[in-house]
Parts: C-alpha cells; sequence; structure tokens
C-alpha cells in the first residue's frame, strides 16, 4: 500500500538523531532495579533510577527486531500477521465508562466489557481484541486484569491483548492464555498469542509497573506495543517534531530493555500524541496534531523496519455525534496512510479516551471498510483500462448491461454495512432514522444473535480457577 | 504540500494514452456546430456529430494552458491564487433543495440563496463562492442564473462563479462580472473574475449548452472548469481506472475546444467520478471509490501541470448525521491529498448532491480546518525539534510554563471554531449539545450579524436593471 510521506528522509533522520541524543544526554528515568541492572549489564550508563543510552546499544537492539511475526488465534484463521506492511484493526483500549443512546454514559461493568467483546467478535473490520475494552468497574482490582482475559477469551477467538501491570500480572495474562490455547510456558514462548502495551511516565520515565510488563512480555516472546502517549505543550515541547522526538526516546528505550531481556523478542512501535487543548490544558485527541503525530510514528517506525501501533478512530466529542465522526474518520484514514499496522482504538473511543459508544463501534467499523478500500488502491491493466469495453458501448450508451461490470462491481466497489444510499424517499418512508440509531439497531442485534461457545466446559472451568487462585493485591 | 501517490508514473502514462486513443477512435460527440467547425479547422476529424482528436492536437492545446492564474475578488486581498500547489474551497453546487434541523428538507428558494451566499462569505475557510449554491427554485427560470450572479455579487466580495448554460447566458455572467468590477468587457479578458463549470454529457458527449459555455468563458479569457461527473458501472467502465480513462478523454477535449477558441485562457481540470450503488442503480457519492478517482485525477491534472477541481464534502445521507460527517471528512481529506486546487462542494452537500444543509456548512468549514492543518504539515529545524529545551525541563516535569510553548502554540496547533473539548461535566452542564445543534445556533448566528454591503448602490442598480433587461428564453 502506498503511504503518505509527510517527512523527507533527511527529516526523519534529524529526529531519529535528536532521539539518540536525548537519550544519551538527557536520559530515562527507569524505577525498576532490575531492568536498570540489565541495561547497565548491556552497556547503558547508570546514575540512581536514570539510564542513559549509548548510540550502539539503541542501533543493536533495534537490528534484534523482528520485522514481521504471525500473532495466533484461538481460531487459526482468525491469526493475523503483523508486519511492516499490513494493516490490522483493533478494539478499544482503557475507557472508564461506555455510553449508549438508550441509558447516556455511565461508569463500565463487566457485562458491557462482554458485550464489546462480543461485538468486536462479531464485527468484519476489527481483527483483534485489546484488553480494557472498558473497565469492568464492578469487579475486584485484585483480579480484574484476569476476569478481562478470561472472557475475551470466552467469547472471541480473534487474537486477544492482555495486561500490563507489572511483571506478575502480565506474567498471569500470558499464562492463562497458555492455558486457553493448551500449551505450557515454555512453548509459548515460540507463539506470540497476546500482546501488552506498556506505556512510559512521560516525560522520559517509565514506572516500575511498565518496566515489569516489559520484562515478563519479552521473557515470555509475547508480542508489546512499546508505546509512549504524548500531550504537546504539556508533557513533550509543544511543536510535534519535539513530541515525537521525545516520545521516540521513550519508546526505544523501553524497546532496548526488552531485547536486551529477549534478543528477537516481538515488538509493536507504539506511540500516541496529541495536543493540549491551550484554553483547558486538557488532552484533545482525534485533532490535526493528532493525525500529523501519527504520519510521523509511522514513517519512523518503517525507518527502524519495526511493525507500528497507530491509533484509529478518536474524538474529544461527548456523544456519537457528526463531530465524533468527522474526527474518527480523519485520524483513522491517516492511521492507514500512516502506514499503521496494528491499529488500537479502531472502533469505539470516544471522549477523549473517557468512553466506549456501543453505536461508535459499528459505525467506526463501517468507517474502516471505507478506508481499507481506500488503501487496497486500483489496478491498472489492460482489463482496467476497458478500451475495448468503451469502444463496444461508445457516446451516450451505457455500461450497466455490460458483462465487464457484471464481472467487476463486487470486487471494485465496497459495500456498505451501515451507511444510506436509498433515494430520499425511501428514506423517509423507513422513519428517516439518522444513522446513530441504525447503528444503535444494529449492535442490540449483534448481541441478541450472538451465540458463539469458543472455549471447551473444562478449559473454561481452568480459567475461571485460575483466575479465582491469583488474588494478588492490585498494587503488586 | 505533500500528495499521496495512488498511481506510478508509468501507471499515469498508460491512463493518459488509453485517454487519447478514445480520443482518436472512439471520439466525442460534440452538438455544437460552430464548436465542430473550430476543432475541424484545428486538426480534428469531425464525422457528423461526432469529432475525432489526433494526439498531436490535444498535446499541443495542453501546453497552451496557463499553469496558474489570478482569480480576483471585488475584495482585493480575497482574490485567489489558482496554481497546481495551492488549495481553494469553494462553495456547494447544484442542489435543488436545502435542508436545516428547523423546517427540515424543502426546495431552495432565492432567500435560501442569499443566506447561503451570506454564510460563504463569513466562513472562514470558504474561499471562493459557488454559483448554484442552491437552486431558487422561486425565481423565473429565465432571469434565474442572472438574478443568482446578482446576489452573489451583491452579498459577497469573494471570488465567484457564473453560469454554464450556453454561451448568452455564460456571456451575460461575464458582463455582469465586468459591471461589478467596473471593467469593459475588452479588459475583462485579461482579468479573471468569474468561473463556471461546463460539463460533458457522460459517456463521451458535450450537449450544445455546454459547448456554448466553453465558447463563451474561453473568448472572454474566463476561468472554466472542464468537468466530467461520471458514475462507474454505469456512465462509465465499472473499473475506476476504466471511468478515468474516459472523463480524462472527455475533459480533455473540453480542454482542446477552449484552447482552440483563445489559446492560453485559464482553465481547471475537472472530473468527479463515483460510482452506483449495484442495489437500486443510482449515483452514489462521498464513497470511497469517489476519493480513489479523486486521488486520480489529481495525478493526471499534475501530470498535464494544470490546476484542478476535486469535489469536497460529499455526502448520501439525507441528514446532517454521523454518516454525512465521516463521509465528508474522508473526500475532504483525500480532496487535499489529492492535491486538489479547486476543492468544489467543499461545504453543505448531502442527499447526493440534492440538497445543501444548513449545519453542514458551518461543520464542513470546521473539517476544511482540520484538513488544512494536516495539509500544512511540520517544519523540522533546530527550534521544532527543541533539544535545548527537552534537556532544560527533563524527566517528569511539564513544559506548559516554557516559554517555548508560548512562542509556538498559536501557529502549531489548529484553533477549532466549532469542535467541542470541554470535559464531560462542563459540556453536560451547557446542555449536551450534540455539534449539530452547535451548527445551528452557529448558522443563525452568522446571518443575524451579517450587515455587510459590498455593492455601491449604482452598481447595484446597474445590475437589477441588467438583470431585468436580460429575460431570455431558458431555453437559450
Amino acid at each position: 500500500m502506498q503511504r503518505y510521506q509527510l517527512l523527507t528522509q533527511n527529516e526523519i533522520e534529524r529526529i531519529h538523531e535528536n532521539s539518540l541524543r536525548i537519550m544519551e544526554n538527557v536520559g530515562i528515568l527507569l524505577m525498576h532495579g532490575p531492568a536498570r541492572d540489565i541495561l547497565a549489564k548491556a552497556g547503558a550508563r547508570v546514575d540512581g533510577e536514570m539510564v542513559y543510552f549509548p548510540k550502539a546499544l539503541v542501533e543493536k537492539s533495534l537490528k534484534n527486531v523482528p520485522p514481521s511475526f504471525t500473532f495466533h488465534a484461538l481460531d487459526p484463521e482468525k491469526s493475523v500477521e503483523i508486519t511492516t506492511e499490513t494493516t490490522a484493526f483493533v478494539g478499544p483500549y482503557g475507557a472508564p465508562n461506555v455510553v449508549d443512546l438508550d441509558k447516556g454514559r455511565r461508569p463500565s461493568t463487566l457485562e458491557d466489557f462482554i458485550n464489546i467483546v462480543k461485538i468486536c467478535d462479531t464485527l468484519n473490520n476489527v481483527d483483534i481484541q485489546s484488553h480494557i475494552s472498558c473497565e469492568p468497574n464492578d469487579i475486584d482490582v485484585d483480579i480484574r486484569h484476569n476476569v478481562m482475559v478470561h472472557n475475551t477469551l470466552k467469547y472471541s477467538d480473534k487474537p486477544l491483548m492482555g495486561t500490563c501491570y507489572g511483571y506478575e500480572y502480565s506474567r498471569q495474562s500470558i499464562e492463562m492464555a497458555a492455558i486457553a490455547f493448551g500449551e505450557g510456558m515454555d512453548t509459548i514462548k515460540r507463539k506470540p498469542v497476546i500482546a501488552s502495551i506498556p506505556c512510559t511516565l512521560t516525560p522520559l520515565g517509565y514506572d516500575d509497573k511498565m518496566a515489569g510488563c516489559i520484562m515478563a512480555y519479552a521473557e515470555y516472546g509475547q508480542p508489546q506495543l512499546v508505546n509512549s502517549l504524548s500531550m504537546a505543550g504539556m508533557t513533550t515541547p509543544v511543536t510535534l517534531v519535539g513530541l515525537v522526538s521525545l516520545q521516540n526516546a521513550e519508546v526505544l528505550a523501553g524497546i532496548v530493555l526488552a531485547q536486551c531481556v529477549n534478543p528477537g523478542c516481538p515488538i509493536v512501535y507504539s506511540a500516541s500524541g496529541s495536543n493540549a487543548d491551550m484554553s483547558s490544558a486538557m488532552l484533545a485527541i482525534g485533532t490535526p496534531e493528532d493525525a500529523l503525530v501519527s504520519l510521523m510514528n509511522g514513517q519512523l517506525a518503517k525507518y527502524y523496519n519495526i511493525p507500528c501501533r497507530i491509533s484509529g478512530a478518536l474524538s474529544d466529542s461527548k456523544m456519537m455525534d457528526s463531530q465524533a465522526a468527522y474526527e474518527s474518520a480523519i485520524t483513522l484514514m491517516m492511521a492507514q496512510m500512516a502506514g499503521g499496522n496494528f491499529i488500537l482504538h479502531s472502533v469505539g473511543i470516544i471522549d477523549t479516551y473517557n468512553s466506549v459508544s456501543f453505536e461508535k463501534l459499528v459505525i467506526d467499523n463501517e468507517i474502516i471498510g471505507y478506508v481499507k478500500r481506500i488503501g487496497r488502491g486500483v489496478v491498472v491493466n489492460d482489463d482496467t483500462l476497458a478500451y475495448d469495453v468503451i469502444k463496444e458501448v461508445g457516446p451516450q450508451n451505457e455500461f450497466l448491461t455490460h458483462e465487464h461490470t457484471y464481472n467487476h462491481f463486487r470486487t471494485e466497489f465496497y459495500r456498505p454495512t451501515l451507511s444510506n444510499r436509498d433515494v430520499f424517499d425511501n428514506w423517509r418512508a423507513k422513519g428517516s432514522l439518522p444513522i446513530e440509531k441504525v447503528a444503535n439497531a444494529k449492535w442490540k442485534s449483534i448481541l441478541a444473535e450472538f451465540d458463539k461457545t469458543v472455549l471447551s466446559p473444562e478449559t473454561d472451568a481452568d480459567l475461571k480457577k485460575y483466575v479465582e487462585g491469583h488474588r494478588l493485591n492490585a498494587k503488586g
């Protein structure tokens, strides 16, 4: 697929060099002793909690990152190749609320979580399940991570994500996936089945939880999206190029750590940067600046030849309205233009990451359909140039009944799953429905019809037992 | 600005060659005797109403087209440079209805037309007024074109478009613009002040009205968007590459005619292609196929080094809802990515060209703001890379209070004109408004505050008299 080249090769290199300079001279605060020890052994300079990365260590680590891997699903037909050239669309992550047309916004529960898993399992354009699709606020925090992993495995056979909350919880996510896949923890090391997204503490830090996560997923050979979420003008310089330089330094530091733990472990370069709304000093997403940062992140990841995560359908709107739609369409389109390989938040996110909208899940799924059709592009050959067809039909005639039309229209044209193309009178006769109401009916019918059993009763019981037997203190 | 390259150079050349082959061997039906005579004299082969264009004639004509021109506004500060590298956003064109949240959809009137002119005059991202922003259905068709030109000149000092309905009406549009600009018809020939959009009769034809329009605007040196509106699978081959080949042949034929009338007259390469919805055999717009065709049209026009018109905010939705928003955002974004220089239908169009939505006028204006910010890109230099700033602030600190942030945020960040970035509780406290309602209030306040006088009372009276004195039979 073609990509949009925002930066020249020289500009990419200047940002890369800027990041290396930051890593070597400004350093990264790493609140995890064993992680610092590993990096010190590998050649980093450690001073208290600060770690300074020499250029050679960074470049050597980057060379160890595989450019692709297979992300296995419980249904092998749903396994996804994560490469620098493919695009996988992934569910929403991290919202503490859900919202729908009927009940409005409320703190989300396990029932909401399961419903989102079911909807994402059904939506044709979602390839990978997220982890915290929404927070199951009614579940004890001590077991919440494991309950989410269990229920994702129970209701979906697409690849999934697990927790990034510290070494031990992360190991547990992996162990639960291994149980579901019927694999031991030793063999799972060579089979990516669960991904995580450890995040930096911007600017220029990692707390112990995230560093622990990086180490666990690296140790067990599971994919991780080493991630920085940055806010221009608040946690990074106001200039987007400065933001990208800083977050690149952070992400590269995490990648170096993972590769020192287990050289060759699968990594997805991950960054999401946006701007502060300067009137409130609050994060804004779904902005043009967000899209520009995505384009730069994508180019940097291609420069490193590492698959990259880009954010998808983002919006600051509080409800599923036109603002949510145009912000999501632009950020999704740019995510693909950026060459994003793992598009997190492809569906559902609204209200600056604070809610998942049920209607938006199915509306974003439709937007992805448009975006994918554009990404597929066109084929130029004698058949598509259709000179003979044009000559045969000639001026002032129609092409509808020509065999060429019949042979091509199914592949040439995207077929909407939701969008209305009726003539006005038909649309009015059917109730003059805005698409939000059509989407409302659609997610309800998905849930009403969902009757899939993914796990055997024995495996389901084993996972349930595992969750009950692993009540960790949430702080640890 | 960077552009998205859908086609390789070789693929562009193959489409170009395909079009030349169509022009030379399949031919163009041209229902206008004097136009055929001019082309015959220039070397085309004419057989009845069919015209066959030799390659040499096409290539010579293309070389005569100027790569840029100044499109003059009544307020010289609002004149627009139309070049192959700049982007101008233009109002909606051709809708027979308007729709708003209060009154729903109804056939449009002169009052609606004037309101759209006023709103487009006020919107910061609309650079050029359209002609039939909506049909003033309550005005006698014999004077409707001239009434529209008069009222556009009366309420807006941005550049404007005129009619394309036959030679005589076209000449009248130009004459009225000349009166407003205080110029004679001889001097106006060297000063582009009014543009038209003559359209082909797809496939492969021009009726006498459109051919007459081409001749009038060419004769008086006024810009024209030589245009093809095509529907894959109906009026062209189903394959988008076949569609573009055919419409390119049509557009080039019109350009050749204009250049034969007046070599060097200003032209905007114009094409808008989309697909039929195969379940109804009706036109669909705002589709991914529409965006792909735009990308190809843009690349072809760059290949010819001619400014190009691309369509902007298109949608099949019947109301201003999320579908209207995502379809418009994608097509607007792609119009810019395509390198569109004259983005027609930038604001307002809905319901497959059948309506202009008042709310959508101001919502699309906001989308353009996003699109323009993305198009502006980023600057990479020592100041924006901000290494010193990062070093100074260091890990776990904030950038908000740094001078660098203060110095840059106004230019680095797009400032929304409509989008909501409040925190949820503030948004709820203000009434939980969807953006459509915010847009509704905004267009009403624009109209309430509009009190601009563009024309002197004398010029206004002259134009009124001109309109009354030129009651042509609408048939031409």
